[in-house]
């Protein structure tokens, strides 16, 4: 439990941190949200999380908060009052409190922005990266607009709880014969050609800001890249796989439904891909 | 807003009550709801959608927040509290509050309860239905699993602004070119030749209290119902159209995107189930 959260303009005790029980995020999961890592005072992607904010905020015609600016002091505040370095920062915003009816309240009513930060272990991340991860996949019952960062997240919550039953770290989520991204992070393959496979942008996949940031660095590294859909059988049989996300960062998968890519052990691309990433914020 | 809310054990000011913000509800809309009618202090179906919460309940795997009884209890509290006779009761049960991580949490948490209550105005209802409500028809782009009662509410939500925006109380959700139900009720429509038809249960809709005890005041009328999807044009071009839920009873439908249905004004069928299922719960 982080000590400081940030409610609606205060800094406060987190274990007392609340929000009123007619918040819309509470009864209709109306709002959105971002996780954002700093890594020794440094925010990866910062703009780009912020950007994706603005987005779904947007989408929903949900007011923004605060300016990126006001943000980015909440954050660094919060980050600062916590004692931290290296931490993952959580921005939630809903479209605020209102007497419970579906529409949009009539009244304008100000949105509500939630913010916590707790340590992250880049140590961990790395021990984790040279191990690899296991995925099993799982149907993608999920709505229609998962391009929206909402906080409508019980068929993800469910398909990780399934991926954790068995000892996964991820579910990778299967619409047709196809994986449509991971239940929190997006799905990569690279096939036995050396091609990096991952789904295109559509209202079917979370467009990742770690994805894009990937797609930047294997660019540089001139890998080829195709956004298009894999299916299973393609994953299984690839020559690396990997997931990316903002807490994940290029997270090599060894395993898909117990059985092993390639070799069964992190592949050269994913690790050159991983180390990319993370020297991409070191130099800057 | 009401006065007197119930929170997780205690009766608390409403304008002052709160959740963790990392109820597990808030930052995943991971828990369920009810909403049950209670008129001159009897409660309508108040078994039903009490069997529905725990359905709900043990289909997401979250805990039992009390028995039945300890419920009933709280629900006749709360609106006795509030000095209320005729009534809506809120219930919402979440996972409760666990640092932020998508699966279930590992140790045991105790979910969170909530329940609030506010007037309901029947005479109101019955204007409403004596001039019947429009509605427009949406894209039904729902989660996989709309047969568990949860606050994963956005879809419902965005399709209900839309209905506001057009003047519409509710928005029929469209799937393929077939019905399923209201973004809040369940539709139907009676054929010209006097049958009753509404979509069968699956999980491709939330199985209705309302509904059911509308198709057995059907049956008791010696209606023919025929539990079948149906098309948009099919009800467009019905003898009659109508919506049940908790709160709207049997609501006429005259319009379905601005086309009127028959001939444009609540039909005798509809008005005739509406009654028997008010005399339903009159007569006990």
């Amino acid at each position: 439990m982080p000590r400081i959260a940030y409610v609606n303009g205060r800094y406060t005790s987190a274990a007392e941190a609340c929000v009123h029980i007619e918040d819309r995020g509470y009864q209709f999961g109306d709002g959105v949200y971002e996780v954002c890592l700093v890594v020794d005072g440094a925010y990866w992607d910062e703009e780009g999380h912020l950007a994706r904010l603005d987005r779904s905020l947007k989408a929903l015609s949900i007011a923004r908060p605060m300016s990126e600016r006001a943000l980015k002091t909440v954050m660094a505040a919060l980050v600062r009052k916590n004692r931290l370095k290296t931490a993952l920062v959580y921005i939630q915003v809903t479209r605020g409190v209102a007497s419970r009816n579906h529409p949009f309240p009539e009244k304008k009513v100000a949105p509500s922005l939630v913010m916590t930060a707790r340590a992250f272990n880049l140590e961990k991340s790395e021990q984790q990266a040279a191990a690899g991860v296991d995925v099993i996949t799982a149907p993608d019952i999920r709505w229609g607009r998962v391009d929206i960062k909402t906080i409508n997240l019980l068929p993800n919550v469910l398909a990780k709880q399934e991926a954790q039953k068995a000892g996964a770290a991820e579910a990778w989520l299967v619409k047709g014969d196809t994986v449509t991204e991971g239940a929190s992070s997006n799905a990569w393959i690279v096939t036995r050609d050396g091609e990096l496979v991952t789904h295109p942008l559509s209202n079917e996949i979370l467009g990742g800001i770690t994805r894009q940031a990937v797609i930047e660095c294997a660019e540089a590294l001139q890998m080829r890249i195709v956004e298009r859909a894999f299916t299973t059988e393609e994953a299984v049989n690839a020559a690396e796989a990997f997931l990316t996300s903002a807490t994940g960062l290029v997270m090599p998968v060894v395993r898909i439904d117990g059985k092993p890519i390639g070799e069964g052990k992190p592949g050269p691309v994913s690790r050159r891909l991983r180390n990319a990433y993370i020297d991409r914020w070191a130099v800057r």
